[in-house]
């Protein structure tokens, strides 16, 4: 497949850094440029060397670029879209790597006029690290990115960017907004509100038992607490943005949690049994689809 | 300090597995023996070649002893001591690797006469894996072993467990049994009966729906799953003999997770994105704690 032209990166977070990780490596675009919100950010961004150029404007960055990322967090997706429209060039690809689909289909879209082609995207891939310097090219390798084009959306710039994601190592999936967004509500949204809603349950512990807690989190809580230390802005936008999906698994989930408390007090073991051999079974679908 | 005499691991999962390897490496006994009820685990452990003897029955393991490490159930462990009670030698250290202690100590010390030295012992380390192969050396390898002698206990007796902790390369801490288990209910207990009841809710799911969340895991419900692999007899003894922690701290954990259940509803933005600054710092906490 051909090279891209210029390619611009708006929002520069673990994403987008690690995108230009590839696009540098991989020589795939003619030109990249980078632009970020924050001074500091793009002084970051600069000294990494990872990009041709940093823009100081938006507008410097989009105007003649053929291919536009969109790395920012969902919540500002929109203000991004409206500010650069004006500059935006014929023919141009845009795509998103957020969290959630369906929210962003419907407010983006019709927006956009019909010679800018939008192919939503989502690399499921990351670590609770955030900022430019995050960025590593190997971040994607043998993830899954999901791309949700909408009925207009153009076959040539779907293709296109299965290429980008496949360059950086991912299998690609196509699938409906609506459903990527409950599915994704499970296997991420959930399991993230949940470990952000324990280890603040800790926050608010006395000091001692804290402090105790704290040195001795071998445990689960360890693997918890590097899942709520994911970027607060990031999350806080899934959540806003994905409600309906999240408050349902949410529901459920409650209702099961609500029902092995029950069990604990009192002390029905052949439930609990039950339950975690079932669980066991989950792990091993897992295990297998991964060696596939 | 002296080597072990005769040393016996009665139940011979993934933890005294684990210290066997390391009794032999370090050769710290003169000669160590174990029993395990099935004989299928007796045949396995025989066929790993890490202890001098396996014994078909219980009494032949424990009979000559000078130390025992229980490794069994923590709803085992009763029914174990009264077994072996009849053939204990004079001055055996036994220990155990329960991860709850102050119903352990309740219900076992009324039963030991005065020249058996029991040291309740939980050494914090684990992999989702069970069963005698699933034993590697360095499992213990920096982690935290807590000890939680009660007031009668010889001070030799806990020396010569602390030693052999250290051994295994841990770093021993000294704690009541009360306040064990309350630690242990945030930092162990509570995040895996989360992770139980998510992968539980994932179960129950329509099929496909269910192959979706299986194939897209890469986010936080993969790290659920791992933690929700885990021995069920094991975690449901857990449940059961450390209601009072857990159901205290599930009490909290469930009215905070209902809060968040509201912020969302709510769109309450603001709210969010404070905790998720909060949990942020926890994790900060840890790291540090790791590096001193």
């Amino acid at each position: 497949m051909d090279k891209f032209g210029k390619v611009s990166f708006i929002g520069f977070g673990l994403i987008n850094s690690s995108l230009a990780h590839i696009f540098k490596l991989k020589k795939l675009a003619n030109k990249t440029s980078a632009f970020s919100r924050r001074i500091e950010t793009r002084d970051k961004i600069r000294s990494l060397n990872i990009v041709d150029i940093v823009n100081d404007d938006i507008e410097d960055s989009v105007k003649d670029s053929d291919l536009i990322v969109l790395g920012v967090p969902v919540g500002a997706m929109e203000s991004v879209i409206k500010k650069i429209l004006p500059y935006l060039k014929k023919g141009v690809i845009i795509t998103d790597v957020g969290s959630i689909k369906k929210k962003l289909v419907d407010t983006l879209v019709p927006l956009l006029p019909k010679d800018v082609y939008f192919i939503p995207g989502h690399p499921i891939a990351g670590t609770e690290k955030s900022g430019p310097e995050s960025g590593f090219p190997e971040l994607f390798n043998g993830r899954w990115c999901i791309l949700t084009p909408y009925s207009d959306t153009s076959q040539k710039a779907r293709d296109k960017i299965k290429f980008m994601w496949e360059q950086a190592g991912m299998k690609v999936a196509i699938m409906d907004a609506e459903y990527h967004d409950r599915v994704l509500a499970i296997t991420s949204h959930i399991p993230h509100l949940v470990a952000f809603s324990i280890v603040g349950t800790v926050t608010e512990l006395e000091d001692q038992l804290k402090t105790e807690v704290i040195k001795y989190s071998a445990g689960g809580f360890r693997d918890f607490t590097r899942i709520a230390a994911s970027d607060p802005v990031m999350w806080r936008d899934v959540f806003l943005n994905n409600s309906d999906a999240v408050l349902e698994m949410l529901g459920r989930f409650i209702e099961d949690l609500t029902a092995l408390q029950k069990s604990i007090r009192w002390q029905d073991g052949e439930s609990l049994e039950k339950l975690f051999i079932k669980t066991r079974e989950i792990r091993k679908g897992i295990i297998s689809e991964e060696q596939d």
